[in-house]
């Protein structure tokens, strides 16, 4: 019988993650006790939010320990079970971390339709992103009929989700993003109502052509004068979903003050941040739909699927980083 | 039959309010027609509000044009009714403006129960601060038992209410507020858990000592370096309800950045704006539940009654920016 490889946090990064902070080890196969399953991993999702995971410090989730494996949102296919709810050759998709092998529970664990999309998909669009797009819009951001939404990052994997679910919804949507290719792709492509060029526009002036009736709900990945310029323009009870503020993540200047933060109480904002984890109970609904509005054609998804195996993993995360990828980025092991 | 005095709105003040933005005018009795009442005014409540309401510009309510009657909420007794629901003698509190007499349909008026406080405090105390504070603490800031509350300005109108019904509700009840007086009395004599002297204080270390459990609401009065050092110490899903920014508004420098701003992030924050119009239609239980308050001795007011009728309300509102009162400001007419 085969080992199991996983991939270990053998440091953490200081800057931009570097192989050696990666370490390949062999385990010996995993064996499911009562209650549990073991999983044959197919594709693992790549998501930004996995610099945090091995920073030190105080976040939303704790650290990966070093020595341990790396966490990762992964798909694959139930292999033996002793779980009355999973049977062999199931699709299921859950952190199951960056290895060849993983023992669940079954807690959050979803399974995955692929007679709706297929299984590199659940890790893909359908997966962080497209749960982060779906809580984010509709339950932080309270996104009706009618309501114009902005999202920055427009193109990216979450953005690019927001802006068609809010079509779905019958919102008017406008997406930020920076380039003519971008922006092209969020309203050719996509079906947003308006793109905003934030390198070649002047933000105030292109908020207010593309928002005639002002901005209900603002799905906010950017922070910094982006968002500024955005909390200008938003109508009473408007909601702020903030998603991320990846502006602030790596400037090495100090930030500037929000000129419009006195809009939060003049029009009577509703700000709230939101990280995916806190709807894990309900991934499960999400996904669905989702994948509902995928088959139906409503809902397109770009993928990035990179091979190499579990040993390109830092290589692979990397592409996040320096723009390498366009499209949601999965390795396949 | 006497004539109406009210006080008109003469010119937009620039800067601080003076006598000539406003004159005093001579009108017919107001008679009330189909289901209306004439109010005969007793105490006009003045509110740091007001000074907004003479602006011009977008607000959140529309600004008091030129000529008309200036805005104020005010406590007074039926007169003249032809409204089935209120009868001649009966305490009523409303939106009747600065005058002697005002017609109403009782669209948003409240039946003041004079047998729980006096007809003054539905103006002072048990008003516009008493409103704010409640929903502004229970609706907006979600406080609930075992929380900690902090509140800045919190020997102010509204926050000394807020802190009280913060222990009321069985929360830790730490307070905001500029000097050794001040922060004496929120704790000595209105039951504060805690008091931070910002004047005198490093806010950080102050906040660290007071709110050793971390801060799960924050209504917030003042906005810039206070509600920045609050941000830092939240609690996970902590929720920042905000009333006012009086930090910034006569504020001639640029405002400084948030330094902790990607705490709403990191930590789930529901950050919220709010004004106390929003909760118009509730006014009457909240009204009822702060008097059953007071008059069971939970909830003190401090009221600073002033004399010399509506002729004296410019220079009577003046005290709220110079800071010539201590307690709730009410003009008696």
């Amino acid at each position: 019988m085969s080992n199991n490889r996983v991939v270990r946090l053998a440091s953490r990064p200081v800057g931009m993650v570097v192989r050696d902070n990666f370490e390949v080890a062999e385990e010996d196969m995993p064996e499911p006790g009562e209650g549990e399953f073991r999983v044959k991993v197919a594709y693992i999702s790549l998501d930004p939010a996995m610099r945090g995971w091995v920073a030190e410090g105080r976040s939303y989730v704790p650290p990966v320990q070093i020595g341990a494996t790396m966490r990762a949102f992964a798909a694959g296919y139930v292999e033996a079970s002793n779980h009355a709810d999973y049977k062999e050759g199931e699709a299921v998709i859950g952190l199951f971390g960056v290895q060849h092998y993983a023992i669940s529970d079954g807690n959050n664990v979803v399974k995955a339709n692929t007679s709706l999309a297929p299984l590199e998909a659940w890790v893909g669009g359908l997966g962080m992103p497209g749960v982060t797009a779906y809580f984010g819009l509709l339950e932080v951001g309270e996104a009706r009929e009618g309501d114009t939404v902005v999202v920055s990052a427009a193109s990216g994997a979450v953005g690019s989700i927001v802006g068609q679910i809010a079509k779905i919804k019958g919102c008017r949507a406008v997406g930020i993003a920076g380039g003519p290719e971008k922006c092209a792709y969020i309203v050719d492509e996509l079906g947003f109502d308006a793109a905003i060029d934030y390198k070649n526009e002047d933000l105030r002036e292109a908020i207010k052509r593309t928002c005639p009736d002002g901005i209900d709900v603002n799905f906010e990945n950017v922070g910094g004068e982006i968002m500024d310029a955005v909390l200008g323009r938003m109508n009473t009870f408007g909601r702020v979903a903030i998603c991320g503020m990846i502006s602030m993540y790596n400037s090495t200047e100090p930030p500037k003050a929000l000129a419009n933060l006195r809009s939060i109480l003049v029009n009577r904002l509703k700000v709230r941040g939101f990280i995916v984890f806190d709807f894990v109970e309900k991934y499960g609904e999400a996904l669905q739909t989702l994948g509902k509005w995928h088959a139906e054609g409503k809902l397109k998804l770009r993928q990035d699927v990179r091979d190499g195996g579990i040993e390109a993993f830092p290589d692979v995360l990397n592409l996040l980083y320096t723009g390498g990828n366009f499209g949601k980025l999965v390795l396949k092991v």
